[in-house]
Formats: structure tokens, C-alpha cells, sequence
């Protein structure tokens, strides 16, 4: 049992990049209420995945900003830096991982490809209370409203009483804080894009791809990601990285012999 | 409805590269039942986990094997290849999406990691009857094994009767075929890696970190993946991509206005 810590440590991590608005307005926030650890890709690494780095080396340099130093930036991907904060650079685990503030929601389908998740995955893989938190724009640079409420969400996480292997990715409109209308907890929504590749042709005549898509329409249901933010609420989903569909499990058991004679 | 068809069409990818050899075993055993499209990256992507590619253009090119048209060969990750066979490179649909052979295996917490299994998920995500294959050895060549289990597999699979959503992770320990025992249905194992950075120093002196794991130690529980495997079965595992945990949703669905007074 550990005694009573005044302050918290708590590593954060982004995939925009150390150079990022979101994370700087995160780390201003969080400092007021924790000692703050920053790793980050030293570059953008939006819709990495869960990708790790194993065939390369990775460096991990000490970023400054305005003269103060401000984290390390890695060569890596998210879940390349909280392992490298983990297991490599400092003598510690961090009390919680916060991966954030990305540019761009992380809803729907789009979970499964969010490095910004991932870094709360690798986390919570580890044992670590963890949470994911994206703006809902591309473009805004309305940060505050997320900042505060991942402060305020830091200092709750503990009453939320997850269990193992669960953590959150929450969702923060792009409103005036006070257009808020309160938080609720959703599920991820299942609907697929409608997506497009424009094929072009480069000076030399080649041909190439480049994706497009148009977010998935989902059902009305205020229980779904996309749908709780579109009314105005912070959206937070308890999810897992336990990709077992345990009910196709329990009825395949039992069949096994039918289908395989073995 | 469809009419019936005398072939299916099968979209084959992997994530060790269009050149390897568990994609060439596979081929050879999937063309003698159906009709095949091989669309797979140019370069080995392991652990690219569910990257896909926004920011750059692809690439696809016409891939030859000893003179003959083998497939295409695309500059992205799996999930990449598999979007590209949808949406930009055929006029139709595959009836099923296939990923593997692997060299070496896609199961508990690297699951989610794992580009083989992020090509069956993008298929799946589409709505096509998916799944992944990976031979549980980095070094063997013994595909065979596996190649008639894709097959057999690709027979029976509509017989899983697999809901929206779900499809499957398979792993066959490198055996002689005779000596496999036969097909367990597991859950993904849970346990946490043992992760070291090894810290060198370059030429020029500048810090590196490579990582090393030692593989988890499972629970002795033959319905877990890994288990299942050393126990001399193909391990099935049926997964799906929401990643929601929905005995916390329902949890703390009530209990936001206790935690956030808004």
C-alpha cells in the first residue's frame, strides 16, 4: 500500500505531436494539480493505431519551449512514448496516463485507429488509470473547455471505480464552455464511413490514391459518441482492449466438433 | 439476394509484405476453392496495428512472380490494402477477406497490435466475413498446416453464423499436421508482457532504445488463446472492434450526475 501522495505524477502523451496546442493546454491545466511528465512524438503520428516500434531504434530528446523544458520528444508513435516513459526513462510509473488534447474527435470507428487512444491503452495495458481526451475539431483552437475538464475528470477518476483493463476516451465539444450541457457516459458508435479514394495521376504519370471519407451517419441515439457530442455533452466511453466477443464465444464452444471433425 | 455462385471471390493481404512466403502458401491453397485478389503492402508492416494512411498519397503496383500476375503490391499498411481493394482498385466486393499466413503469432494483448489482424478488421468493418491467420513460429516455414486450415475454414465459415461486427483471429502452432489436435475456440489472453528498453549509445553518442519483451506468462486456462496453442490446438479467438465495456457503460450511465455536478 502506498501512503497518501500530496501531489499525483501524471505522464501525458498526445499523437499530434510535442508541438501541439492541445498538449500545452493540457499540461497547463494539469500542472495546477499534478507534478506533469511529458513524452510525445516528435512528430504527427494521427491514425497510427496501436502501432508499436520494433524494427527500429527510438530516441527519445529533451524539448524545450520558450527556454523551459517542456518533455521529451521520441521518434516513436503514442504507444511507443508511454512505453518509453514506462520502461525507459523514468525510475517511476506515472498515477495516471492522459493522452491529449487531440485535434479531432475520437469516436466511432475511428477508436480503433486513434494513436491518441492507444496512448491510454499502453497505459491501462500496464496497470495505469488512463484516459484519452480530443476536441471536436479539426481546426479550433477552443482547448480550454477540454483542458479544465480533463483536470476536473483527474481528480474523479478514482470514483468512477473502473476495473481492470477499462479506461476512457472522452470526447469535448467545440462549444463556449457555459454551451456545454453536462457529461454523459456513451457507447462507441459501430456506424462505417462512406469512404472514397481520388485516383490522380502524378507528374510522371503514375497513378496514385488519396482517401477520402465522409463520417458515418449514426442512428438517433443519444447513447452513441458521435450523437451525445452532436447535443451539445462531453462525451466519455468506458472501453477495453479485450477483443474477445464473448457471447459468439460461449455459443461456438459447444460446436466445435459439428464444424470441425476432428 | 445474391444467386448462388459457383466460386467465391477472395481478398487476400497480410502484413509481412507481398513477397513473403506465408501470403504465397496461402494463395496456393485459397485459389484451389476460390477465385483470389492478393492486394498487399510492399514492405513488411508488423506492428503497425490498425494504422491506416491519411496524410500521404498510395500506391498500387502491379506485382509479378516468376512472370506471372500475383497481386498488388500497395505502399500502405494492411488495413491500407484492404480499403484500397474496396474502395479504389475493384468494381465488386471479396466474399470473404483472408489476412496471413503470419510469421508468428497474433494472440493476447498483441492482438491489438497486430496489422494481420487489422486487415480483418477493415474488411470486416465493411461488412465481409473476415479473418486473420497467423503461424505461431517467427522462424518456421511450415505453412502448409495453416494454408488447408484457411481453406477448410473458408468452407465452414458461414456456418459460424457470425454476427454484424464479429470475426476471427486464428493461430496454428507449428506442428507436424498430424500432430495438431485439433481446434479449441479461446478468449484473448490478458497478461501483460514483460517490456525492457535496451539503452545503447550510437556512434556519434547519441542515446537509442530498442525494445525487448519477454512473452506473458498466461493463467493455466486452456479456453485462453495461448493455452490452447501449447496444448497443441488451432486456437480460434472471435473478436470485434467495439471496444466498448458495456458492464461500466451501464455502470456509470446512472451515476453522472453523482460524479459531475452539472
Amino acid at each position: 500500500m502506498k501512503g497518501i501522495k500530496s501531489r499525483m505524477r501524471i505522464l501525458l502523451c498526445n499523437d499530434d505531436g510535442i508541438h501541439a496546442p492541445g498538449l500545452k493546454a493540457l499540461v497547463d491545466e494539469i500542472q495546477k494539480i499534478a507534478d506533469v511528465d511529458v513524452v510525445a512524438p516528435a512528430r504527427e503520428q494521427s491514425a497510427m493505431g496501436h502501432a508499436i516500434t520494433m524494427t527500429d531504434p527510438l530516441r527519445a530528446e529533451e524539448y524545450y519551449r520558450n527556454g523551459d523544458f517542456f518533455g521529451w520528444a521520441a521518434s516513436g508513435t503514442p504507444a511507443d512514448c508511454v512505453k518509453l516513459a514506462l520502461f525507459a526513462l523514468f525510475d517511476q510509473y506515472p498515477d495516471m496516463v492522459i493522452s491529449g488534447i487531440n485535434q479531432g474527435s475520437n469516436t466511432g470507428i475511428n477508436t480503433i485507429y486513434s494513436g491518441t487512444v492507444s496512448a491510454a491503452t499502453e497505459g491501462r495495458i500496464n496497470g495505469i488509470p488512463s484516459f484519452a481526451i480530443s476536441l471536436t475539431s479539426y481546426r479550433s483552437t477552443n482547448f480550454g473547455p477540454a483542458a479544465r475538464f480533463a483536470a476536473r475528470l483527474t481528480l474523479k477518476l478514482k470514483d468512477l471505480d473502473l476495473p481492470k483493463g477499462v479506461f476512457l476516451t472522452v470526447n469535448v465539444p467545440d462549444l463556449p464552455e457555459e454551451e456545454i450541457k453536462g457529461v454523459k457516459f456513451t457507447r462507441q458508435g459501430l456506424a462505417v464511413y462512406e469512404e472514397v479514394y481520388h485516383r490522380r495521376t502524378d507528374p510522371k504519370g503514375r497513378t496514385y490514391f488519396w482517401l477520402d471519407g465522409e463520417r458515418a451517419k449514426e442512428a438517433d441515439d443519444p447513447s452513441i459518441d458521435e450523437r451525445a457530442i452532436r447535443a451539445g455533452y462531453i462525451s466519455i466511453t468506458p472501453v477495453h482492449y479485450d477483443l474477445t466477443h464473448y457471447p459468439s464465444l460461449d455459443r461456438l464452444e459447444d460446436k466445435v466438433s459439428d464444424i470441425f471433425q476432428t
